[in-house]
């Protein structure tokens, strides 16, 4: 393959002896200048490939606030991962946005929108299964194993991103996804601008939906504080939980008591989730 | 000890089986209303009295960036550490400030200031070793033993605390601290301002220097990055280095190669800080 994307280097620094960098590049899907971080452990100076977590950022974010905040590098250094955050969205002048925090810039939801003004730039969907691993597998010295994760609405990304694309992604997991994104206030906001009234287009986007109806498994694992300001009304991972159930999928699904929506909570169990990628991505 | 300080809640969140919980209150040394955070490890739940780390942080910093960014929880919580981090100078309407980053508002450098107009408010040296201890002793289920570390300013704020004062820390680290404020750009804008043109007051603020004359050794850790931007105009460890030799100061001080000055480096090597304290605490 020729990387025929550009991407320039915008910062670097050492880090558990590896190296987290943010890059920008031209994207042909968002149709906008983008950043991403990622984080290449020390394995690959021996020219090892390492394998790849894809995380996907809640609301609001950039690719920073997991690369600043997760506490992730520790392991992601000693079981020899790759870490790639994407931003949330497109950005920039000339891009759709909304006065809320919860639609437009900084909101992408991972969807492929399909109403005007957000489908001209709100393809994220596309850009974080294609385009995205396409110029790390082209830029980086990673192997095509490929897991992820994410956390609130990243966490409904990554869920349905791996229902969706089974033979992708060898493992899924999510912190306070929003598991049930049709039933869920922030969902009905974005679904119903970016993809329309119709709610039948809703449904490739909603974990739930997808799990119940999945037919190749890829393991997940789901954390979700107990104490979560957004749990009930937004995340709903007692639907999730069903759905598992009604299709036998092979979903480990645990609540943590007391613990909130924040980088607090994720920082506690993210290293539970490089592992349990670790040995999927090893098999 | 009765406590004659109110303290205020402002946020918890449960981190690691533990809680990170932000107070704010009245200083009366610093004449202004101040925030702290403290991170209070699982042990204190079942009546544990904890030894206390105080986490200085560097320039422009609020008590939220080394708990956000250090990735240190993990250790104190497995160890039973506390972790107090207090702002960087006294805030707000009616404080003192200047235009630049590294005076003023962001800047307190851990000195009581005597110069006008800087003296009503900056007094971090006796909020950081007197009143906050006071407050946290009388508040928290802390034991006596207190440790001491922190990051560039920080830095240089624990090590010439501990050296000012080595009956009251078991033990101090330092990432990247200004080891010789004295011949410092940034040292000496910040003691010309706050402590006057005569350069016999800053003596005392000086780590090299203390550690060159001490006669009672706290026991000093000081971890420095290689590719640090201010490594040499700024930080100079070497005088430090020096200072320790000549008076047979028990200080590590290790250079890491390829490490900036970012919390990347803070983190990689944050939880031998940990146990460093954790094992002085512990005699």
């Amino acid at each position: 393959m020729t990387i025929d994307h550009l991407i320039e280097n915008v910062s670097v620094n050492k880090s558990f002896g590896g190296w987290h960098k943010q890059y920008s590049h031209q994207s042909k899907t968002l149709n906008c200048k983008m950043r991403f971080a990622i984080y290449l452990p020390p394995q690959v100076s021996s020219g090892e490939k390492v394998p790849v977590l894809y995380w996907l950022s809640g609301l609001t974010c950039s690719d920073e606030n997991f690369m600043q905040k997760a506490g992730a590098f520790r392991m992601a250094a000693e079981l020899g991962m790759a870490i790639v955050a994407p931003d949330t969205s497109p950005r920039g002048e000339g891009v759709a946005d909304d006065e809320g925090y919860d639609l437009g810039q900084g909101a992408g939801f991972y969807v492929n929108a399909t109403q005007a003004p957000w489908n001209r730039h709100f393809q994220m969907y596309d850009y974080v299964v294609n385009e995205l691993p396409e110029i790390i597998e082209a830029s980086f010295p990673v192997s095509l194993k490929r897991a992820i994760s994410g956390h609130s609405m990243g966490g409904h990304g990554a869920l349905s991103i791996a229902l969706q694309n089974p033979k992708r992604y060898s493992s899924v997991s999510a912190f306070s996804p929003i598991c049930n994104p049709i039933q869920a206030p922030w969902g009905k906001k974005a679904f119903t601008a970016y993809l329309g009234k119709d709610q039948a287009a809703w449904q490739n986007y909603d974990a739930s939906e997808l799990m119940k109806r999945a037919k190749t498994f890829v393991p997940a694992k789901v954390d979700q504080g107990g104490a979560d300001d957004f749990l009930v009304e937004q995340l709903k991972p007692e639907t999730l939980g069903a759905a598992a159930k009604v299709n036998d999928y092979p979903l480990e699904l645990a609540i943590h008591e007391g613990y909130d929506h924040s980088y607090y909570f994720i920082s506690s169990f993210i290293e539970q989730h490089i592992s349990f990628h670790a040995q999927h991505l090893a098999k």
